[in-house]
C-alpha cells in the first residue's frame, strides 16, 4: 500500500507539472469537454433530435476529431473536413447514379471498381509532400466520405437527405469548434511560433554570454575536466544541452506553427498578412548558430588542450566577442517580444565586429613569438568558429528588422 | 490550350517521379483500394449485410483511417483502435446504466457531466509526451467512442447489440488491413529505418571522401570562389546540401520507424527483438558528424583565406584523414546493409588514427617556421574539426558492432 501510494503521488505530481508547464493545456481540455457537451445537446433536446436524427452523431465525431490545440490547427481541419465532405459527397452521388445505369447486376461491380480507383488515386496523392503538409486530412476525409456514400447508396434510398443531414451536422460541429477555439482563451499558433523563435535566440544568448568565462576559467584550473566541474559551470553546460535537445522539438513546432498560422485571421499584435515565413529564416539561422556551438563544445571537450599562454592572449577579444554576440541576441529577442525596433542590438553587433578585429590583431601579435602550433590549433579553431557565430548573429540581426 | 497541355504534362511528370522514387507508394495505393473494395463487399453481399446492418459502414471507416504505409504503423493503429473501442464501449454502457438511476429528468444532465469530465481528462492525458507518441490515436478513439455510446444510449435501446456490431465490424476492417499490409508486398518500418541509417552513413562518407580534394584544390586556383566552381566541385557541394536538407526528414523517419518497428513481428533478416534502439544511437552520431561538416563548410566559405603555404603542409594528412574516415563509413554502411562483420572498417579507423598523428607532426613542424598566425587559423580550425569528425567515426564504428 505504501508503494501504491508513492506511485499515485508521483503520477499526480507529473499531472500537476504538465499543467503548470503550460496552463493553456488545462484550458484546452476543458474547452474540448465543453464543446462535446454542447454538441451532445443535439441528442438530448427532442425538437433538435427530430430534425437531425442519428446524423447528430456526426457532430460529436467532428468535434472530437477536429478540435486541435491551436486556432490555426482547428480552422485548417474544419475547412479541410467541410470541403472534402462536400466534394466527396457530390462525387459519391454521381458515382451512384452512374453505376445505376448498369442495372441491378452491374451496379455493385461498377461501384467496386470506382471505389478501388478513387481510393488508390487519392492515397497516391497523399504522398506529395505539399499535399501531405496542408491537405492530408482533407484527402483522408475525401476517401472516407466517397466510399461511404458510394457503398451505402446501394442500400439507402434517401441518399440526398442523408448527405444533407451529414453535411449540416458536420458544419454544426465544426462551427462549434471554431467559435469555442477562437473566442474562449484562444491559443494562436502564430503567437507560439513568435515566442518559440524569440526564446530560441535567448537560449543561444545565454550560452554565448556565459561561454567566455567558462572556457577560459576551465583552462586556468587545468587538470579538472570541464564536465566534472560543479556549481556555475555545470548548470551552464546543462543549459546548453537543453538547447540541443529542444532544438528538434522547436523545429517541428516552427514548421507546424508557420503552416497553421497561415490559416489564422489577424489577432492581437499580428496583422492578417504577418510575414510568418520570415520566422523560418530566423529559425534556420538560429539553428546554424546552435550547430556551431555544438562544435565549439566538442572542441572544448577535446583531449588536445591548448597552451595556457596562447589562450591567455586571445582570451580578451574572444570573451568580448562572445559576450557581445550574446548581448546582441538578447536585445534582438527582447525587441521581437516587445515588437520594437532593435536599435541597441546594432551597437552590440558593431562591438562584436570591433572584437573580431582585436582577435585578428592578437593572432598577428602572437605569431611574433614562436609558440607551438599544435598547442594553438584547438584555441584557434574555437576562435574561428566564434567568428562564424558572430557572422550568423549579424545575419539574424538583419533578418529581425 | 498549349499552356494547359504543358501544365498537365508537368503534373503527370511529377506523378511519375513520385512513383519512381519509391515504387512501394504505387503498391501501397493499390493495397488501400483493394482493402476498401474487399470491405465494401460487406454491403453488397446480402447475407452479410443482414448480419451486420448499417454497422458495416464502420468497417469502411476503419480501413480508411487505419491503413498506414508501414506494417508497424498499421498494426499500432489497429490495436489502438480495437482496445480503445472495447474499453470506451464498456465504460459508455456503464455510464448509461449509472445515469439511468437518476430518472428521466436527471439522465441527460448526469450524462452531460460524465462526457464533459471524461473528455477533458482524456484530452489532458494526450499532452503527455509518451502517451502522444504511442497511444495518441487510441485516446482519441476512446473519447470518440465513449461520447458516442454515452450520448446515443439515451436514444437507442438495443445498445449492447449496437456495440457488439460496431466492435465486430471494426475488428473485421482492422483484420483485413493487417492481413493485407503484412502479406501483400509488406513495407516494414524496421527495414526503412535500417536502410535510412545506412544511407545516412553513406552520404557522410561521400562528402568526406571528396572533401580533401575539393578543399585543397579550391585554394590552389585561389580567387575563384568555391561556390562559383563548376562540374565536379559544384555537384559535390550540392550533394552535401542534400544531407543537410534530408537530415530533418530522416530524423523524423528514424524516430517514427523506431516507434513503429517495435510493433512489428520478426521478419526477413530481423529477429523479433532486434535492437532498434541502437539505430537511434548511430543516427545521433551521424547527425553529430553532419553538424561538424556544416561548420567545416562554413569555414571554407569564410572570407579569411588560409595561407597557401601552410595549407600545402597539412594537405597530405588532412586529405588522408578525411578519405580514410569516408572509407570507414562506407565499409560500415555496407556491412550494415549485408549484416556482416565490419572488419575492413577497423583497419580504416586505424589508418585515420595514423593520419591524425601525422597531422600533429605536420603542425609541430610548421611551427618551426615563423608563419602568420592569422593566415593559419582557418586551416587549423578545419584540421581540428576533422579530428573531431574522426573521433565521431570511431564511435560510430564501435556502435555498429
Amino acid at each position: 500500500p505504501a508503494e501504491l501510494k508513492a506511485k499515485i503521488t508521483s503520477i499526480a505530481k507529473s499531472f500537476k507539472r504538465l499543467g503548470q508547464d503550460d496552463p493553456r493545456r488545462v484550458t484546452h481540455s476543458f474547452k474540448v469537454g465543453f464543446a462535446l457537451s454542447l454538441v451532445s445537446l443535439l441528442y438530448y433536446a427532442r425538437p433538435l433530435y427530430d430534425g437531425f436524427g442519428v446524423a447528430g452523431m456526426w457532430a460529436v465525431l467532428t468535434v472530437v476529431v477536429v478540435f486541435e490545440f491551436t486556432v490555426g490547427g482547428t480552422l485548417s481541419k474544419c475547412l479541410n473536413r467541410g470541403f472534402a465532405t462536400f466534394l466527396a459527397g457530390g462525387l459519391g452521388l454521381g458515382a451512384d447514379y452512374f453505376a445505376s445505369l448498369f442495372g441491378k447486376k452491374g451496379e455493385p461491380i461498377v461501384l467496386g471498381i470506382l471505389v478501388f480507383l478513387l481510393a488508390a488515386a487519392a492515397t497516391f496523392i497523399r504522398f506529395f509532400p505539399r499535399m501531405k503538409a496542408r491537405y492530408d486530412y482533407g484527402v483522408l476525409i475525401f476517401i472516407l466520405t466517397f466510399s461511404m456514400v458510394a457503398v451505402s447508396g446501394y442500400r439507402v434510398d434517401e441518399l440526398v437527405v442523408l448527405a444533407h443531414q451529414r453535411l449540416s451536422t458536420i458544419i454544426l460541429g465544426g462551427a462549434t469548434c471554431m467559435l469555442i477555439s477562437i473566442f474562449i482563451c484562444p491559443v494562436w499558433a502564430g503567437e507560439d511560433l513568435h515566442n518559440a523563435v524569440a526564446s530560441n535566440l535567448e537560449k543561444l544568448a545565454t550560452f554565448l554570454e556565459g561561454f567566455g568565462g567558462v572556457y577560459f576559467l576551465s583552462c586556468r584550473d587545468e587538470g579538472s575536466d570541464v564536465d566534472s566541474k560543479d556549481g556555475n559551470g555545470k548548470s551552464f553546460f546543462q543549459g546548453y544541452k537543453s538547447i540541443m535537445n529542444s532544438k528538434n522539438r522547436e523545429e517541428s513546432l516552427v514548421s507546424l506553427a508557420s503552416l497553421h498560422s497561415t490559416w489564422e485571421p489577424g489577432h492581437g499584435r499580428f496583422r492578417l498578412r504577418h510575414p510568418w515565413k520570415h520566422y523560418l529564416k530566423i529559425g534556420a539561422l538560429a539553428r546554424q548558430c546552435a550547430y556551431h556551438i555544438e562544435v565549439i563544445n566538442a572542441c572544448i571537450g577535446s583531449h588536445i588542450h591548448a597552451s595556457e599562454e596562447f589562450k591567455g592572449k586571445i582570451e580578451g577579444p574572444c570573451s568580448r566577442m562572445s559576450a557581445e554576440c550574446g548581448r546582441a541576441l538578447k536585445a534582438l529577442a527582447t525587441s521581437m517580444k516587445t515588437m520594437t525596433d532593435p536599435s541597441s542590438a546594432k551597437s552590440n553587433v558593431e562591438n562584436t565586429k570591433a572584437a573580431m578585429k582585436d582577435l585578428m590583431f592578437a593572432l598577428k601579435a602572437a605569431s611574433v613569438e614562436n609558440a607551438d602550433f599544435l598547442a594553438i590549433a584547438p584555441a584557434a579553431a574555437v576562435g574561428s568558429v566564434l567568428v562564424e557565430i558572430a557572422r550568423c548573429v549579424e545575419k539574424i540581426s538583419e533578418a529581425v528588422h
